[in-house]
């Protein structure tokens, strides 16, 4: 339940996408590495919050405690510690596990792939946090999929308005993961959710309510710098100041017209501690809707300050920023597109068949096809002593082979193969 | 336990590797598919026979009782039969999980990467088969591994065997499993264990024993064709006859050089009923040493005509047969290689770096990085905003960068970047 089986065409799609992926995380000097899909139990527990129950287990067979990983950033946070590496920028595509409620026509799965690139060490305030966001920006533009937004925000902001609003300190995470509905609730709700589930005071859900469903530009961050309660807050000038370097840096990559500075971001996990940022893509439905209409997440991520020192044993920390590509929702998109249009993705990446239109045939097709492969050509044959050579043909149109590589007996006789191209029917000797 | 994390260099090895065999399968005219790690336990049981109890579950945490994939024929098999496919050649590159005793310095983990290439159909007889065999001779090729034998059997020629020997129907495939261990340990260590732990009879043991020991060419299955009890065994002249084929397709492939026919290879899993396969190194340890030493099995498969019946309601059978390259034992042997010479591999693909000679030029390097990826150059630069121009170079030099785009103050002022070739140091300003 939730997983899925990819057929030919969906796996040669989804290769398609990777690619892309991975040549942009190429393109900005990442390097590698790989971490099991087991990882002890304590190496996930207490790292994501509420979802910590959608972790799948293992058995107890005898030795470790083992979980399926639920993501990538802990493996790589607790590979950081293991191996004491202080820095690293590296990428990993890879799947992950979740014992979620599946909605796979919306490309939720219990199974899926996720695309990560991290900057881990210590760095001059927001220059990498700012590749980051450029990453997205050219996966999402490269890909073609439609207009979108990158939302950002950051914890030490969150935590200074929940401060300044009158939230007592340990009710910053529960007033986070109820902030973070804001995309997908009105303020009413998520209000009431604040005052009643979450018991925060009236009057501090309202003073939170005017900030968070602030968004805008370097305009904003100005403006929040003044703002007499926020502007005494610590932790929230520090973040506002922090914002306004990341807009500096995202104007000098030229993408400052797809990035919103929005309040209402707040993100599920626990262990971000700085910036943070989710794009979505906007649909819009008909010319007639004023604001366009977000789709979904398509990326996120941000900064982890503290997530490898849980795995120290001195508690060393390594500075970490990061971002998550959301490939499943982007391969559903693509997945509708592709069959919208109708076009036919090959499968498979066959230069030539070789054919034969005689009976008796099956030694020369298997010493051609020999030398073919062996020159490194990508050649095919039916696995038929004497098949017709209509089918041959039919074959190659069924599957997109461009070329035929026929010897007969005349051919063998002359010491020559007869190479058709099989859309114009033109044929050379050779 | 059993598992590892592949760090950079290692990443960037196996990443080689993988190319290679997958770029070999793609040749083949293979297609991808992928199956998920998850795979029902009742899928698994009963496929594996004494190694079943290798099998990873997990935890009953509600719903399905899933198990980690052992291998990937099997969840194949289910693919096909559950798509009711009649007819594919597909390839898959990914993880599977057994719960054996590690030994990782000889490549044996519990978390490892399969290569299958396996053709399924209803096909005339051997065409199918010569063709992994050629699989497995042009990777062994490719990747220069030094010289390697290819052994082949037929599991209908040993199942006639046992039969001419006396030995019951019932104990076939004890017997089986005892002749696999004949390329670990002599034939009197293999008798004993027939006789004793198996109950098969002394003579029985013997007139297998005269078997077993024989390897060959062609003149060989001409030999046993004409031998007095096997020719008259149904099972055995079918296999035989089809071994006679093979050989004559291997000829035409120009790989009988590398091939023996090898009536001791038996192969642990069930679900083989053709012909099975083996592919070993060979180390010539020195000179005087009169037979090659054999350093383990790198590739192996077979032909397995009712495993997909096994998963299809109406027991229809889909034949296959494929091939399995062992990846992590010639990752092994190429890590080692790569130590021993001293080479080192580059983990990113970085062209050119970034940098500045004076300090204030971080919008310089920001601004033109942003062109460089956006002009899909692999670009990276320090995240400080002041390096030293030695430290940029010296990055270069430490992660094999072979260029630096240098903007210093004269640069900008006369609109143009000093480029830079870090070994021979050598610039150009354009």
């Amino acid at each position: 339940q939730g997983t899925r089986d990819h057929a030919p065409a969906q796996a040669a799609l989804r290769d398609r996408l990777l690619s892309a992926v991975v040549s942009c995380f190429k393109r900005h000097g990442a390097a590698a590495i790989d971490t099991p899909v087991l990882e002890l139990r304590e190496t996930l527990m207490g790292k994501y919050g509420e979802d910590t129950k959608l972790i799948y287990e293992l058995q107890d067979q005898g030795g470790e405690l083992l979980a399926l990983r639920y993501d990538l950033t802990v493996p790589f946070a607790r590979y950081l510690a293991m191996n004491k590496v202080n820095n690293m920028k590296r990428y990993h595509v890879a799947k992950v596990y979740r014992r979620d409620n599946p909605a796979t026509t919306r490309g939720r799965y219990r199974e899926f792939y996720q695309c990560d690139f991290d900057i881990a060490g210590q760095f001059d305030p927001m220059i990498p946090d700012a590749e980051c966001l450029k990453i997205v920006h050219e996966i999402l533009s490269d890909l073609q999929l439609g207009d979108f937004v990158i939302k950002v925000n950051d914890r030490r902001i969150l935590n200074g308005v929940f401060a300044v609003c009158g939230v007592p300190e340990s009710k910053f995470i529960p007033a986070c993961s109820t902030v973070d509905k804001l995309d997908k609730m009105p303020w009413e709700e998520v209000r009431s959710e604040m005052v009643g589930e979450k018991g925060l005071s009236p009057e501090a859900a309202d003073r939170i309510g005017e900030y968070v469903q602030l968004h805008g530009g370097l305009d904003l961050i100005e403006q929040l710098l003044q703002d007499p309660k926020l502007s005494q807050n610590k932790l929230a000038k520090e973040g506002l100041g922090d914002m306004k370097l990341l807009f500096e840096y995202l104007a000098l990559f030229g993408i400052t017209g797809k990035v919103s500075f929005d309040l209402s971001l707040a993100r599920g996990l626990d262990y971000y501690t700085g910036v943070i940022f989710e794009a979505v893509l906007l649909q819009q439905e008909n010319e007639h809707v004023e604001e366009p209409v977000s789709v979904g997440s398509v990326a996120g991520g941000g900064r982890y300050d503290g997530l490898v020192g849980m795995f120290d044993p001195k508690g060393r920390k390594v500075p970490c920023v990061g971002v998550s590509i959301g490939i499943e929702r982007i391969f559903s998109i693509l997945e509708q597109r592709l069959e919208a249009s109708g076009e036919k993705l090959r499968t498979t990446e066959t230069q030539v068949l070789v054919a034969t239109p005689q009976k008796h045939l099956l030694a020369a097709r298997l010493k051609l096809i020999s030398e073919l492969w062996d020159a490194g050509i990508k050649a095919e044959m039916l696995y038929k002593k004497d098949p017709k050579l209509l089918k041959q043909l039919q074959y190659c149109e069924d599957t997109g082979i461009p070329l035929a590589a026929i010897v007969g007996e005349q051919e063998l006789a002359d010491g020559v193969v007869k190479l058709r191209d099989v859309a114009t029917r033109k044929e050379v000797r050779m």
